[in-house]
């Protein structure tokens, strides 16, 4: 089973590598740009039978650091995992 | 407009930092993760006007590193965006 975590910074938090983008895509002459936020993508390939809870447990624990960051946990069906 | 960039390793690059997350989480007693890779997550918030080909340009030029990573675009709807 195919699992998609995103984590994000939480609302509020600075994101000065997001700031620097932004900056970098105004110098490259991108109009129209008005935020970025940088996160991080962690694509988990678990058994089948691994429980919604320890998933939750892994970003918990290890993936995502709860003081200034959220996450949100996305399951692939098998065509969208393709 | 609310667009999410997901930017991850191509295929057969290695991923030392996936394999690092791997090995911590069976240092953590969770079982049964096969693979783990890690990848980048681009919030932008553009313009309504931006065309599909502005936002690609910025992945090619700016975004990924084409020689290394795949990126991927998707839109939000407001609902999603939320």
């Amino acid at each position: 089973m195919k699992v998609r975590i995103l984590v994000r910074l939480k609302p509020g938090v600075l994101d000065p590598q997001g700031r620097a983008v932004h900056h970098s895509l105004e110098g490259l002459g991108f109009d129209g740009v008005e935020d970025v936020r940088i996160g991080r993508l962690i694509e988990l390939d678990v058994a089948d039978n691994t429980s919604d809870e320890q998933i939750d447990q892994m970003c918990q624990q290890l993936l995502a650091n709860m003081v200034i960051e959220d996450y949100s946990i996305e399951k692939l069906s098998a065509s969208e995992a393709a």
